[in-house]
């Protein structure tokens, strides 16, 4: 068997073996089909370890120019919660409340400060945004938003349930938590381990020709 | 051994047997530190059969009220990149041109027309939207971004690697591509199998520290 397995090995250009291999059936589910967004949740603490493994893993995700604007305050204390139920539609109080953590996800409108950090090779990127509120703006949502994303399918995979909700005070919320005035909150997302017995049905999605074209 | 093995699975709840597994160390890597965003590809085609793959994995990523305004147009053939390319940023034509797909991600702003069949239990939902374009616009730039974090790591998950960009005119590629006026394009993104020999080195992060907080 030898030759057969040197064939093989010679026939695997180098280009073709960084091919990285598709995640697994039980892992796609973990992610996405089988992921449900949670309105009640069972009473097990999340520690502030496996919150900051969810962070270092989807850190790593694209935004243009490395920008990460994203910024996270996890509410998580009972007097931390009080604060953030004021800012909460009525129907989102009672799951956000009894929520192991709550992290409010927003973006830094000053992110490009950081950004002869993280995007080194680019000395003059800062400059895109600095006086433009409206790049900026178009920037946060978009790569902002890419994070929470990240963030969301990071949590699951680390065997977190997720609760994202964008019923809420926004701007009220962002003053609360980010005081110095330069960060929004964007969105929120319970998190801990989910109570099935209180899912609502899944919701159906669109088809594929619905939504997408090939040309 | 019985009795002991009996009274594990009493004290395991129905509740936490449900606590979805976390995915391996491989997966975490072809997810997020070990992928890169790509320049350079391989001549290797992506069939529309994948393409469909990727979105039926990424639809099930959570929206709000399943709201799911995202929008792709998969540029495949050379007549749709040559139509594409005169809307690229210079640098990043060559790379675009030379993808083997290109996928132009958009949001729809009248997604609310689909809300009775995406959200079905609050009838009323649409009317939160309707001749509201403030409310559009935030939730467009929200969710249709959430969705396209989703599409990147469906794509990275099902081994396509990716390469997204900001940089070209998003209003001409929009009316390029969706003519009728109602989407708008968001970001772009390559599609293949990465050519890592011309990767850059890996961009720093910013810190745990320097991004969350918790409360």
């Amino acid at each position: 068997m030898a030759p057969i397995i040197h064939i093989r090995i010679e026939q695997t250009s180098k280009l073709e073996s960084q091919i990285m291999p598709a995640i697994d059936t039980s892992t796609r589910d973990t992610l996405f089909p089988k992921a449900r967004t949670y309105n009640s949740w069972q009473k097990k603490d999340v520690p502030d370890a496996l919150l900051k493994e969810v962070y270092d893993l989807m850190k790593w995700g694209p935004t243009s120019a490395n920008c990460s604007p994203m910024r996270i305050v996890f509410v998580k204390s009972p007097e931390a919660k009080e604060r953030l139920k004021k800012y909460l539609d009525k129907g989102n109080i009672d799951k956000t409340m009894t929520a192991p953590v709550t992290a409010i996800i927003g973006f830094d409108l000053k992110f490009y400060e950081h950004l002869p950090k993280l995007f080194p090779h680019a000395p003059d990127m800062k400059r895109n945004f600095e006086g433009r509120p409206d790049v900026v703006e178009e920037a946060v949502w978009r790569n902002g938003s890419l994070q929470g994303g990240y963030f969301i399918l990071a949590a699951r995979g680390l065997g977190l349930d997720c609760g994202p909700m964008s019923g809420f005070d926004r701007m009220g919320a962002s003053r609360e938590f980010w005081p110095e005035g330069t960060v929004e909150a964007n969105f929120l997302c319970n998190l801990g381990y989910g109570d099935s017995s209180t899912l609502y049905p899944r919701g159906a999605r669109l088809t594929f020709v619905e939504t997408c074209q090939v040309l």
